[in-house]
């Protein structure tokens, strides 16, 4: 019997939308579950850590969105082809997450000059170095357009949708990053993930 | 031929030692390479993202602390005894660099007052919510001693080496939790654990 999933997380695309882009790649039902802000509080004491996206998996409960990511990733062959390439793709998740969190630095900041100088150390040095290492791994991977490996496997689809959400804060970020735009292309241009981007809500982040 | 591994590091415990402490119970030889705070600008360079730990296996390198750890569990069956299982320890794992996320905030704080407020905020507030899920995740495994299926994982290291590093910043903070108390011993009185706890470098973290 297959496995049924349902996905719950707010109505963004943030941190739940990789796990949707490859849901929508592996071509896998699931229901796709979105909790307005303002009902959070009241329902935050049903989930686990008090926290989203949370995956269910028939009566079983996942937390932590590269967690999620990561099992259905190696559940659809999406992880890649043996545990070197699994591990580097590991390894590139976590630098995505490391770079989030500057990104977050900024955008939870309330005071207005520090928001900016914040946002200037993310767009000025965060992101030269991140991208900078990122391009180099795809040139380093037979030129690419693929992080690890051969195929496309999940940090693809989270780079892409990374590169997509940093853009947002910063339109052009992504310019002089030719390996990278192109890698998002080859990720969004893939036909089920098309299909996914045109009936997907719109949603600011 | 058996692999050669190379670990590099501070002389810190902090995020090298769960590693250190997999390859203790896995009974594995490594080069412990420790560099010392002095040298490090000068070699930052030299290493992917110009941040440490970084594992060298072989000619290939790896890097981020948790992929090095998960890597390592995979290859020693210290990573769970099915593909839900592993998911179930990445959670605890990502939960457990949530909460380090949070000790990071007041340690690295300059400002005394604002160190003492997000010091009281880690003790108060993070420490019970992370600490008391953990607990309740080792009651519902069948009552422990482990987090997750019957034996020991690499997630049962980390904790029990994250349970030590945060007592420093507060004796007794483990007091009440007799579950995780329990889970610490278990990890630490193995013998080849305890063996390198007795050889391992003197360090304050």
């Amino acid at each position: 019997m297959a496995e049924t999933y349902k996905l719950t997380y707010f109505n963004l695309r943030a941190l739940a939308e990789p796990i949707r882009l490859i849901f929508a790649y592996a071509g896998v039902e699931y229901e796709d579950v979105r909790i307005e802000r303002e009902q959070w509080p009241e329902q935050k004491e049903n989930y686990p850590w008090g926290q989203l996206p949370v995956l269910q998996v028939g009566d079983k409960t996942l937390c932590q969105s590269n967690t999620i990511g990561r099992f259905l990733a190696r559940k659809f062959n999406l992880a890649g082809e043996d545990e070197w390439e699994s591990a580097k793709i590991d390894e590139l998740v976590d630098a995505l997450t490391d770079l989030r969190s500057e990104w977050r630095k900024f955008f939870m900041e309330q005071d207005e000059t520090k928001k900016a100088e914040l946002k200037k150390a993310f767009v000025e040095t965060a992101v030269p170095k991140y991208f900078g290492k990122f391009e180099a791994q795809i040139a380093s991977n037979n030129g690419g357009p693929y992080l690890v490996g051969k195929n496309l496997t999940w940090v693809d689809i989270q780079t892409a949708h990374f590169l997509e959400f940093f853009e947002v804060s910063k339109p052009g970020l992504l310019d002089s990053y030719t390996a990278l735009k192109k890698l998002r292309e080859t990720v969004f241009e893939n036909d089920k993930i098309k299909a996914w981007l045109e009936k997907r809500p719109v949603t600011q982040f």
